[in-house]
């Protein structure tokens, strides 16, 4: 029997959280595409970048807006292991992505179905298409081996 | 009589903010400071960076973190020219910022006061003190003529 092949820019997602958590950076990966094309890819990196806003997303967003020489990634998706939180769903609406795939969601500081459900928001100026749960074992384990090696 | 006087990080986030209008961005300023310090200021600058997260305190909170080497900004005290977004609140909470002062309430994109009401969520990690109006008039008028340029 053959098993469910994930798509390939959340496998790459995943392999970005695993180097995260190796450099002791909770383990979240993001891939930014456009079609069958890997525009920008980004591990979270707070602690390597002193910078409170360098979750995976918001550093894949950059990097993708910066590549594409546009602050608008209409026409892009955005492939990441973990549940958005609020500042990365902001961004997300901000960057006007088409597409959301994310992995494991996260009822502690998710805010896509969870909390603040940013895209739910009346005022919300732009919402993606949003689709969870591929891959959400290996990253809910990647997550959990973590956190349980820092306990 | 005598007129009240503007804090002085909050005039200058609003000369920042008009820096910006003077760029053709959306005009909003931002200052970090650390008791009297400055430690940090940015205007918004979208366009300008070709980044859809470069909303003036997101980089006034990066620049601060990079210049004191921290992801944390505990005992800074953020102030902006206009009620932060989702992405910016969320980021707020994850530099740990101590107090916030906003100038104008933001009805349509504000996620303090309004719409995904960052730090109201249970699952909020961190909450600032929050302070909002001061300077509110002039931030509002910057704004306004703005818009009614671009009409």
């Amino acid at each position: 029997m053959a098993s469910w092949t994930l798509p390939q820019p959340m496998d790459r997602a995943l392999a970005l959280a695993a180097q995260a958590a190796a450099l002791g950076e909770v383990p979240v990966g993001a891939v930014v595409t456009r079609g069958s094309k890997v525009i920008a890819e980004a591990h979270n990196g707070p602690r390597e970048h002193h910078d409170p806003t360098a979750h995976a997303e918001i550093l894949a967003i950059r990097r993708a807006a910066e590549t594409l020489g546009d602050e608008r990634l209409s026409d892009c998706e955005l492939w990441v292991t973990l549940e958005p939180c609020a500042m990365c769903a902001g961004a997300i609406v901000h960057a006007r992505i088409g597409k959301l795939y994310y992995a494991a969601s996260d009822p502690k500081g998710g805010a896509v179905e969870h909390g603040a459900r940013v895209f739910e928001q009346p005022q919300c100026l732009h919402r993606p298409e949003v689709y969870s749960g591929m891959g959400e074992g290996r990253a809910a384990e990647l997550l959990q081996a973590f956190f349980r090696a820092r306990r």
